[in-house]
């Protein structure tokens, strides 16, 4: 009840504050970066441009504060630089993940005060007030300080503006003030106006492996009247307690001209004025070196023309967002082109502008003509995300498969969720063999297709020391992952039904690249799923090596997160039907569509479908091979879509999983969903507008122009004037280009 | 009690360990590096070479365990990385300070374990056994792991060697633990066998201004199995420290190729092996860079050849030491070689093997041919350490001087308490002029002295912001400084009487190069010390503006070091004769020689003479002005010789002060010492050896070698058979080469 009371708060005030009124909208413009700020959606109302390394976000989840900062970040595992709750405002972070499940990043905070400098974030916090974002620019004002703070990006850097009132202001660098749990900073002052350095990330997902740092460079507008680094000094004891000038408290080192190293280090730079006025503050980011760093934002930054730099991030999102057009509701233009926006941001660009990128795995530095992407959260993305990108944006989607290639050549294997060069290994499966057999499926093969081939079939066929696959030997063996061995996060039977998945994909990407051997032996490995399958309970259920079901077994078991012997981040109901390329065998077994769509109403009916996690989502669109069909899948989707995604801050079901749960939103709106991936083809339910028109990548794609029709008066689905049979379209046929007339759902049925 | 016979215990240690048996002896065999490091002396038993920036010490300081470590770095004002009393050994430390009176430096430690990795020093730290030090060598056992360690040193690099034993043992690197109070550090390894970083040092004598990195290159001899670095986590709170792996403690980043900085960071290596093995790792410095470290490091120790670099750090210190041959005891050799050696250590080498150096108060760095030097403590050594060095070592002093000039033309300001490359003012007075003069006067003169002069000139009449004489206005106007805004450390009269002694050597360098005027100028002022003589009390006593004496006055005030209006370390008794260059005028004023005796007799009756402190340690020597003559001071001065100075590691009264004190037996050994700077003289006593022969330096001086011989027959001072006037002989008599008799003195007198 608390939190729902939150919740209703926050809505007021995003719907208040978000959206400027215009007489012309452009897509950008009914972007809200407000909603999934709450309710562990995990986005950040931060300035970004699509697909940016860098992003500049409020940062306000420090210090729990009772009714001012009522989520603090170590209180829980907080994934989020920016809970819309929240009151506590700390500065701006430039390093941001939008959408993910676990603390990382949040890093180069800086922070505008005023009177006496404080750089202690617990003193010189503040709460702000009159927050605006919009795709590309956010702005507050910080109420502490009467100080107006505006703040939009680029690709690799930032800038932020800040409107002092009269008096002493400072500008605040905090390098200890983080989301990531790692430690560690080094900072520069190199001119009177500008600060290098850098600050180790890593630890994602407690993961203690995955560390290194990010560099920047720092630039401020004006020359300010003192600056210098400072450093939080440890407590000392005994004698020199008495002694030490700065005990357990911040010390400053003004114009000092050396690298300064530390745990809690920053700058500062303070400024004394008899009227108001303005600072600016450029800050770009490398994960190569300070020299990237500065060229990468000297180049996408050159002046403090905050306002050019504004209008450029807003004309990169509508650039992007303008490749659909949907006509409908303003509300529901918000949601969809918000969907739209939160499925742009990750994979983020990862290169300099000079083409320079970190080698995976390593501490050296390759360069490239092609962007390389980083933040590939392949178990959420490979559903859908790709798919989306593929259909909408193939240019991209290529790159970002060519950084994966480039990755798997440097590693040995494509990645799994690679981040900043890193791959954690989180969560289970082989999903970039799905990913990229899907988008070459679907068209997108101007990539190195052999060697992604070969790392695909290693990470398919190799029994031991398989980085994506640590379950490979007993899966290849038995058919399946047995429970023996299972860690509390391993999940044997969520890991087998990954790599079913997986293996399907490949077995099609095979078939087409003309390998009829491989194809049919990963085609029968993905079929193996049939041994999972428990006729007693009807649920794709843990076994043993010696064959025998885990036992006792209760399907309901991890519905809340908590730990479930066979199965990662959901229970037994919630993977019964996650075997897409199997569905007419699963169907079989459960007793035909009229048996299994009993089985789907009961799924939803005991609250044993989860919106907010990836194994389920697709289970509405389930309903199209049942006596139900079109009609009750579409209605499904509609309430799913419509109770689970709205224009507040609570509007994403929870984490978006860089931009999974949104993707689902932006496909399910559209009235396609990639259902299979492997099988490039989109499931039909009808749309949320009467007209969306996609206009299609001339690079890739034969047709120009996809329209979307929902058709009230149309009885069954069409394109370009012919009837579709079956509830599923080819990619290859919208591609072509031409109109798709869906029908309205009948809602009476 | 407790404290003597701690003393005591270590006596016995010293002497067993440190002094092998040699046949054929040479000085540097004679050296006892223990010598110092208990009662305060702050010495080290480290490897090092002549003016070496870099040394190789145990740290035993850390970790206050009753028995084992009974003095804690922090439980004092302590400036010493190695007590002689202490036990736990936590590695050896590559940057040290010889004899100073605050902390800092103590950084870059390497220790040698086995067994289970810790890196924990309060863990991984051992008692240890077997010291044996020698000029330039230092070896123990280090107990716990049966580890034999072996360190020896370069100008700018030292090497250790270790000894282990069958097994897993590790080569660990911190960069936390430090005798400095400043924090953070930078590591990075850069190959199987090389770690680079830097290390924040400052805050000497608690100044928290003063702060700079050093910069070091780790190399192993032999490739690891393991190795990495790491760094200490804080404590997580809350849900964050249910999650992350390493809380609260060390955390290990094994093949980490980028820099790690933090607070408490450090490096390690791992070895397996089935049989014993030795392991050398050399450390090259550098405060210009790491790549400068480098340099320094692969020209002075191209090779792991542990014994070449040992027996060139020997030899180095057979080429200084054996510029004097003394003919005596043992035990008098080991006092009189281990007294030059403690002279010879600072100021040391700054600048990089390739004439790099940092300029002084800012970060840029500057080359030239000349060596750049560091470390003047000059308000020490400007008393007799620079007049040694200039009759010795000509050339070397030469260069000191050089360096000093160049940091003027940096600053603007000679130096004061110069270290690293920034001006600390510690202390009080003008002892850069004191220095240059005297050194001038004595023949050095290949030096740009009219660059020199102005900035003399400029500390000595410039009234406002005078960084050097803070007190310059009212010394100015009023003849001396007054009391009345008197900080706690300041001590108007100490400050006056160092203000006159500069004054007075200045104007005996504007003499020389014919600036009557100035000459008369600061002669005069020179003389205003009588302005603060009481003849109520016959004291120095402070005074304020109005003219007003201090009252009440006790002049014992100070005598333990608590603060004394008036007087810096000291009382009034201790300062009551410290105008060497107006002693004529004080001795008139106290009554004429046999009441100035007197006093001089009481002074040391009643406990208020210091031989542990700076400004009375030539008061033995004022009985030359008296009718004790001759025999009194000769006995005094062997009195107070033999008695403060020994062959055991509490052998210093105190604070070496970078040579002072041990400049100070030297002198009193040879039976000459410099009482007045600026006066180009020596007060003679009867030496302590029979025959001493100093080689002189042919491109400075006409003589070739000088002798002092101790006659028991003679019955007065003759130099080159002629009867030598007065209690005083030139220092340009002395560089003409010849022979200095001097009779034994008369101990019956």
């Amino acid at each position: 009840m608390k939190f729902l009371r939150r919740c209703a708060t926050a809505v007021i005030t995003a719907a208040v504050m978000s959206q400027p009124v215009l007489a012309n909208r452009t897509p950008a413009d009914y972007v809200d970066p407000f909603i999934g700020t709450s309710n562990f959606g995990a986005t950040h109302p931060g300035a970004q441009v699509p697909h940016g390394l860098a992003s500049v976000s409020p940062f306000n989840v420090a210090f729990g504060y009772p009714q001012l900062n009522e989520f603090e970040k170590d209180e829980a595992w907080n994934s989020r630089v920016y809970i819309h709750e929240n009151q506590f405002f700390t500065g701006f972070s430039h390093l941001n993940l939008s959408g993910v499940g676990c603390p990382e990043a949040g890093v180069i905070n800086l922070m505008p005060t005023s009177g006496d400098l404080s750089l202690a974030p617990e003193e010189y916090g503040s709460t702000f007030s009159d927050q605006q974002a919009s795709a590309g620019l956010y702005n507050a004002h910080i109420d502490k300080y009467d100080i107006d703070a505006e703040v939009t990006s680029t690709a690799r850097a930032g800038i932020s503006r800040f409107r002092f009132s009269p008096g002493r202001n400072h500008i605040v660098l905090n390098l200890g003030l983080a989301l990531t749990n790692e430690t560690g900073a080094s900072i520069r002052q190199t001119s009177p106006t500008e600060f290098v350095g850098s600050r180790t990330l890593g630890t994602f997902c407690y993961n203690p492996e995955d560390v290194r740092p990010v560099y920047f460079v720092m630039q401020l507008s004006d020359a300010p009247d003192q600056a210098g680094v400072w450093k939080q000094m440890p407590a000392y004891k005994n004698v020199e307690a008495d002694w030490v000038a700065v005990n357990d408290d911040v010390k400053t080192y003004p114009d000092y001209p050396y690298p300064l190293h530390g745990d809690n280090i920053g700058a500062w730079a303070s400024y004394n004025a008899d009227s108001a006025h303005t600072v600016s503050v450029k800050i770009g980011i490398s994960f190569v070196s300070i020299a990237n760093a500065r060229k990468n934002l000297e180049q996408e930054i050159p002046a403090f023309d905050f306002n050019s730099t504004r209008r450029q991030a807003k004309q990169a999102w509508n650039d992007v967002l303008q490749r659909v057009q949907v006509e409908g509701q303003a509300a529901d233009k918000t949601r969809f082109y918000t969907a739209l926006y939160h499925t742009l941001i990750h994979p983020s660009i990862f290169s300099d502008i000079n083409g320079d990128y970190p080698i995976t795995g390593g501490g050296a530095t390759g360069n490239a003509s092609v962007p390389r992407y980083t933040v590939y959260s392949l178990w959420d993305t490979s559903r859908n995300v790709h798919p989306l990108l593929s259909l909408l944006y193939p240019r991209t989607q290529s790159a970002m498969m060519r950084s994966a290639i480039a990755m798997g050549r440097e590693s040995g294997w494509l990645p799994k969720w690679e981040l900043y060069g890193m791959e954690t290994n989180v969560m289970v499966g082989d999903p970039g063999t799905v990913m990229m057999a899907d988008s070459y499926l679907r068209g997108i093969q101007d990539v190195d297709i052999d060697a992604a081939y070969k790392m695909m079939v290693r990470a398919a066929t190799q029994a031991d020391n398989n980085l994506l696959r640590p379950d490979a030997a007993d899966y290849l063996s038995l058919g399946y992952v047995p429970y023996d061995d299972e860690g509390p996060y391993d999940g044997s039977v969520s890991t087998s039904l990954e790599y079913y998945q997986a293996d399907f994909a490949l077995s099609r990407l095979a078939a087409k690249l003309d390998k009829p051997d491989d194809a049919a032996r990963f085609a029968n490995q993905a079929q193996e799923f049939t041994r999972l399958f428990d006729p007693a309970t009807g649920m794709l259920r843990p076994k043993n090596r010696k064959g025998e079901w885990l036992s006792p077994f209760d399907p309901e078991l991890g519905k809340n997160f908590e730990p479930a012997p066979g199965y990662i981040e959901g229970n037994a109901w919630n993977y019964r039907f996650y075997v897409p390329h199997g569905m007419q065998t699963l169907i079989e077994k459960l007793g035909g569509p009229a048996a299994f769509e009993a089985q789907l109403d009961k799924t939803f009916a005991t609250d044993n479908f989860d919106m907010a996690n990836e194994p389920d989502i697709t289970y509405p669109y389930l309903y199209l091979y049942t006596p139900g069909g079109f009609n009750k899948a579409s209605n499904k989707v509609a309430a799913l879509r419509d109770h689970h995604f709205t224009t507040e801050p609570g509007g994403i079901p929870g984490n978006d999983d860089t931009g999974t749960m949104s993707a689902w939103l932006a496909f399910s709106m559209m009235g396609i969903y990639p259902l299979s991936p492997g099988e490039p083809s989109y499931a039909m339910v009808s749309p949320a507008f009467d007209r969306i028109t996609i206009s299609l990548d001339d690079t890739y794609y034969p047709g120009e122009t996809l329209t979307i029709r929902r058709d009230t008066e149309a009885s069954r689905i069409t394109f370009n004037g012919r009837p579709v049979t079956g509830a599923f379209i080819a990619h290859q046929q919208l591609i072509q280009g031409g109109t798709l007339v869906i029908p309205a759902a009948d809602t009476q049925e």
